[in-house]
């Protein structure tokens, strides 16, 4: 099965480069704002790009050059639960149970995103909103082009963020005093500025330039050996969230399997005879 | 009552817009510097405006053109505890247990500028020594005006920083190498190297200006709902110090009661129909 | 016992200066590179400079113009278990076991660096790979000349960073965006690259100029109270890895002893006297 | 659609009591014994039952009287990954992959039983080794008939037990000597050690009066408002998990919107009024 | 200032012997049940105990033969936030915000018993209800005369218990399987079943042995050094929230002032010339 | 080398079965108490035997019917740091620093024994103080002879419990209740309380027959898979110490190369073919 057969209504999948996959948001009149359903198939999307032999490496865009994503399509969200006012004598907690419920729902599929055992690489352009936070945060690698424009939206609309927004931007390890200026302002930022903060850790020229750089990056990181980066990123995110020595005692667990891999050798060899390396499907 | 009320000796609390709070250090001759009386006098002012319904967002500033602070008033200090011989054949275990419970005294009512359930911005400009490093990272945003100076005065008088910045330095994210860098040898920095490690988002050009953005951002805050605002607060705060699967899980919970705020369909509205939305108080 | 006993091959100690201890990687015709034995010793050396009190600020450098160090030396670790196929018929989990404690005792030294109580200073120039990463994200302060060439080698040579690259390059704190970028596609970057990453502090123009920027670190340092600047890095590295209510409990506990030192009077005194305080050894 | 429509192959579900689900291991002629598919299937049956307002509490039970569970059918398994050789020439890093992957599909469905929302009662008799350990450490209360013979199978067969018994064992709350002891040896235990060491919490006659207790439990539990005891519920194992003044915060967030519901009213009421209280359903 | 001038209403506050003091829950005709005034008062009873000098041990009991306590007072709580319905048309987030306030308010006195540097021994007899739960397991040492009946009550009225039981049950290291049982049902247990499953470590006769048991426990606490004792209490409060490598750091800080005591030297003296030492005040 | 080769004064190491190697502690004149030398050798025969392909299981025992061990020899310590007056003039926090070395130093040692990888099974009897507490608390079975009598002495001579039983005591998960009447009073208790309470999971009619259950329990280990034995104890040690989300996923990454093992096959086909396994050298 082919990565273009995982496509959704307004999500594309497609492979370019052999092992790339690239997945595009494709709703551009909508300035690609998400509907609930897309919430859920850019979740099943990654959970099964996740474990797609064919796949070493993903890009993340989105169609159209206005935006990237404006965010949740509040319209289409209108009939739901936030902010609604459909059954006013319901008993609060009842309510506040189903809203639980219904943040987790939402929440699982971006953090699909994250736990997605690939590198994923996220292409910002233009409009970047709300749900393009979320989402970003849940990448592995950030970059934009210069007409990017940023907001966390949510303080604006009167609630705080919780699809991950808030959750993830501190773990992203940018400065704390400046996540708080833009989430408690929601005001918009430049891709400028967002290169200087190190929320993303490239700047292009324009969306074209854009998405080279993510097919050179890409093609840079499917060509290694899948054990070697599957890996750096699980560990990479694991020492995130725990001390030093959890981290260490972690590695050493991980590699004891892994460095058992004929990739080390075959890797080793490739660099000594300089030649490039295949390294068998994961 | 109004947040003047909430004055001190030496920190004026007034109210130049509404819902924004200032609180100014006003101690100029002796540089800002802190008495003990004032650590507990700006804990106590902080707790009463973190629930005042009248606040929406506290700047915290300093008066005169030189300092925000130099720090800890030694010579006042010096009848106190530390480096003190007064009773040279006390029990070394007992003097410990004192020193102890002295340190948290002082730790506590700093924390209480961190518990503040209300954004803080803290405008910092000349002189920012020692406890001007306590104070600014309990607060949620660092500006300053390029005039400023600060250090990490504690090794230079034998001690290790216990009021917190050793604490919360590492916790405001900016790199670990610079932290050590300034935390070792206790050497000023300016505001430009302040901005560049992030550990300020924002320099402005004399201190009214400085001011003049401070007043910007609290007005930007405090016309948000303020249940979003000080939602975004805590759980950014909380996140800081907690896994990302912790995360969720705490704004999925916060969020349940939240977002049936009204305040939600207020907004909505407002940005729907381009008008400034009006928001009960908290 | 001087420091300069402590020399082992390959590893020069010496002290330049009075409390200053410098550590030099000695084996430039291999560009610095590691032998097994090589981990191991620097550990020992580390941990020995730790309770010296004679040194109170080490440098961490390399011989020659070329390289910090060019990371393991393959060809010297051929004969180890990374990669190799001397058993192939041995249980694969006998293998893993093995692999574990292999990783376990590699690791071990180079946390020796990060354990040793007294602050290090890492100057790294020319290539500076692999281990480059891993030793250094155990120092306190980087700082590099801008000449250096860094690379974190593992994906390339089929394998997840074990020695502690991984696992220290979140707690640097500097953005995850880059960290990901830079471990995934093991790409050169530059000295400009890292200071604006924030992974090093200070950027100077030569192997010389760097050298005497160390030189006037340590020195700062070095006449600064020991048990100021020792219990400094001990908190800031407690902090790093636990939340700010950990944090400051644990400096409480600390500073219970350490504020009863003579070492507080002493630098009060000599800052008010404006003369240079001395420092009994620790 | 009712909880006996959540029916599988050798699982049932059924109601026999309003709000009462029970759920029954079917495959008595094997003793219980877990193909792969059961494990998939339990995990959905009780991720169903967690959302279905029909079900306040659950009773895990099996059907015959010779055993709860014999634990994995290790015929049905032979095919599979463990202990195979199908693939001898297989890179062993990409083997283990492959087993990771494998654990944690197997862990997924077992998670589903600790993560359900309503009160699982597992009432365990006869034979009770491996898998019932793991699915049993899933369930918040544990009670056993006499005859109950308990192992821990899984060192027996060369392994460590990976579907959560080392996992959740210790989290049960009972002496660490003891739980070494049982994994160590895999020995069997009876009724009455477990009793004794607080593994299960109540001790019955047969598996008749089992059942009637659990019945008894289940519909006290049932008659009790769904928001307070799914929240005492979620809250405990919050707290197992985390620090007291974690805790202490979690549960402050969690009643701010629970304690709005009309159920602690109709509860006070009630009581007062010598009633039994009906409420809605969640 | 005596111990006795810390009492307030319905709080009893003496010290029959040295060192010792005994809290009293006095308001018998009422089953000694808490009004919101009592949770404010114990608390500040606790905190004043908690730096007395002349305090080394509290026993915590209450009058009257029929009850501990029977939890909070309902009738005198109808006027509070719980369950109130005071203003229907209140937004409810903000009501949230309120409750959240309310239950930390709560929770803090409460606390204070918790965090009492000297340790305390809860004395339980009769009624023990509810409250009785939240305030035993901020004690040390739980013991009971037979005639004890406890419970906890949330479940049964319609909330989860949010003062502290369902944070603390788990962390007096009792069963898991067993916690849930008495907190899922409400039901009722008795001191044999207490004793058993280790909530309590001592059942006594009747009220006037177990007064006599905890007298005989206070004045053996109170004769010791009370560095040992408060330093003992302290640590092993840490070490029960953190891991085994976090809690060895932490008494290695802790003793490294500590041991300096003369109170080491006394009591190694005292126990070698077999006489009671007496130590001086902390 | 033979087990026995590890011996040191005062510490006999033999190994009376295959793959049993007992450690028993040999200065029953002095009721086996430990010199500071005893520490450092004890934690290196541990460090032996964790390594020891030789060793699948290990017993501790002491000889001499009167002790396990009276604790610390105190008159042998008596030049020591603790208690000592040896330097009254010295600077408080240099001798707090020496004194936090010196700690860490006897606990590294007496932390081998935890980390040895071989289960370790504690035998005590008779006089089980101090120093006895420390060194079973790390092992992983603990049985006594009805005639023992323990106690944590800490408190009685002045200090706070630092080589470890105050860390380790709450993670044997026996009730907090209890954990702190015995470390608060220092009292002694019976083989039988500490069986009652979970310290120890067995007790024995006499030394002989502690030994012979000691023998009967190591042999059973050492009969099993040494990969799936060693496998379950550093999984539950991992467990212990981390959330339940943690300890399923160190379990999978741990298991995804152990369960390669050829072990796992031969285990079941022998349990299958109902004869005794062979397991290769670990």
């Amino acid at each position: 099965m082919a990565p273009s057969d995982y496509s959704k209504p307004f999500i594309n999948v497609s492979s370019p480069y052999p092992y790339v996959a690239v997945v595009e948001l494709d709703r551009p009149k909508k300035l690609n704002s998400f509907t609930q359903q897309m919430f859920t198939d850019i979740g099943s999307v990654f959970s099964r790009l996740s474990v797609d032999p064919d796949v070493r490496a993903i890009i993340l865009t989105a169609a159209g050059d206005r935006a990237f994503t404006a965010g949740l399509d509040v319209t289409a969200a209108s009939g739901g639960h936030i902010g609604g006012d459909s059954n006013p004598g319901e008993d609060v907690a009842r309510k506040a149970w189903a809203l639980r419920r219904h943040i987790k729902e939402i929440q699982e599929p971006v953090s699909e995103i994250e736990k997605c055992e690939k590198p994923v690489i996220c292409c910002m352009h233009g409009i970047s909103y709300g749900a393009a936070i979320d989402i970003s945060t849940c990448c592995d690698i950030r970059i934009c082009s210069k007409d990017s424009r940023f907001s966390v939206r949510e303080v604006a609309i009167g609630l705080a963020a919780d699809v991950g927004t808030l959750t993830r931007l501190p773990h992203t390890q940018v400065p704390m005093s400046w996540i708080k200026d833009i989430c408690l302002t929601a005001r918009e930022f430049s891709a400028e500025e967002a290169m200087t903060m190190g929320f993303v850790s490239g700047v292009l020229e324009d969306k074209k330039a854009l998405l080279q750089r993510a097919y050179d990056l890409a093609k840079e990181i499917a060509d290694k050996s899948p054990i070697a980066v599957q890996g750096t990123k699980a560990v990479i995110n694991y020492s995130r969230d725990h001390s030093v020595a959890d981290g260490l005692d972690y590695i050493a667990v991980w590699n004891a399997a892994m460095l058992q891999s004929k990739d080390v050798k075959d890797a080793m060899l490739s660099g000594i005879q300089k030649r490039t390396p295949t390294f068998e499907k994961l």
